[in-house]
């Protein structure tokens, strides 16, 4: 950790990021207990393996998607490099948490000779896991994988950010519009009479667009960015000196 | 118009702005074209009087409020009061809009004895026209209504602007919601063997989330935003000597 003056943190951050993690926990633990309390819990060689989709996909889709963005929130003060790993690890962590969630989708229906992809859900989160897996690629290629000039990532780092959060809201809304379908496919009529388990999922959703909402702020607040630090200066005055001919004490 | 430089617009704003006007059209005619073509339309003092709800809510909470948000990057190089009042005005059509949508779906509940706000869409709608609600009247009062300190409003500002876009992003995934609840009450098993009411709501979903999308780019392209105009800037100034006790050529 180097530069004074950038290791400070902005005294609400802390209490934000907390906030949010409260709520990605019991995003969880709720999954988890909707499908335990009300659905007979999870086994991935019986009927219950569908029951494996809705929790890997709040897990990887939601709430390790979600953490990856606050990355840079979070370590703001740790060198560039060890963040930008772990932000690209901690979606490997949920792409193929979310791909566990996929295979046990489909291996349901082709089980119980379900038709695939008919639904609004279905295809908003095709589309979410592959726009998903293409920005992880690019970003790798972009940012991870040496070669790629400094002015190209300069120029690709809005799209990414825009794209990322982007991806991240559509899989909260898709999230919502699976939750939606699993209550009015299994409760039927009952969902109108204020069932325990409709009052539980509805709370649910609720704070699914709570997580989606924090993550949001946490990331757009302009004052919480992270800064720029001695080691990226650096870099961008070497760029600049080689492109401009400029020597770095000239700017 | 005042002020050379702050009248340029960026070269691609305006296409983007095009394609957005293009999506939300196609949004609305999409919708009318779903309920007039599988529904029998729309009419009020009949069971047809559900159907009032989304196409209300697809022009007031989704169509016009984006719009209402885009006002600022569209106008950009008019006189600020102007644009903030048309702002304004666009959030009162979309809220009274939104207010006859409301009316119509709680009366055809009424009239067929049917339950109110026990699913996880009649939650998130209140929400939103509550959050919307809130929004406007704060808004109204900080930055309309004459009095608020500048103080004041600059502090107001970004919170204005952020929660602006959550809740139109929340009324985008109400309205997903929405969709997907008149597809599986409607449609029922139908739904799974590709109806092709089924993939025409499919595709009004998928457009529906694009319109979000290209919202909310045009809304956080950072070299979009409003240019801080003349008068604005005058206005700071006077402030800033009110406040610092400097001359205005001091700065």
């Amino acid at each position: 950790m180097e530069g004074g003056a950038a290791a400070s943190t902005p005294a609400a951050l802390p209490y934000y990021v907390a906030f949010s993690q409260l709520l990605g926990l019991t995003l969880v633990s709720m999954t988890g207990a909707w499908l335990g309390l009300y659905r007979g819990g999870i086994a991935w060689e019986s009927d219950l393996q569908f029951n494996a989709h809705p929790l890997c996909m709040v897990i990887g889709l939601v709430f390790l998607q979600g953490d990856a963005l606050l990355v840079y929130r979070v370590f703001r003060n740790e060198a560039k490099r060890t963040t930008k790993v772990l932000h690209g690890l901690l979606h490997v962590f949920a792409l193929v948490i979310a791909l566990v969630g996929l295979v046990a989708v489909f291996d349901y229906h082709r089980r119980k000779g379900y038709a695939d992809l008919y639904s609004l859900h279905s295809w908003c989160g095709i589309l979410v896991f592959v726009l998903y897996l293409v920005q992880w690629l690019v970003g790798f290629s972009f940012f991870l994988f040496p070669g790629a000039p400094f002015s190209l990532r300069s120029r690709y780092r809005p799209q990414h950010i825009f794209f990322g959060a982007t991806i991240f809201l559509l899989s909260v809304g898709t999230a919502l519009l699976g939750l939606k379908e699993a209550l009015l496919f299994n409760l039927g009529d009952k969902y109108s009479a204020f069932e325990p388990e409709g009052i539980l999922a509805n709370v649910l959703g609720l704070l699914l667009a709570c997580f989606g909402g924090a993550v949001l702020y946490i990331l757009t607040r302009a004052d919480w960015k992270r800064p720029s630090q001695a080691e990226e200066q650096a870099l961008s005055m070497d760029f600049k000196t080689l492109t401009e001919g400029d020597s770095p004490g000239s700017q």
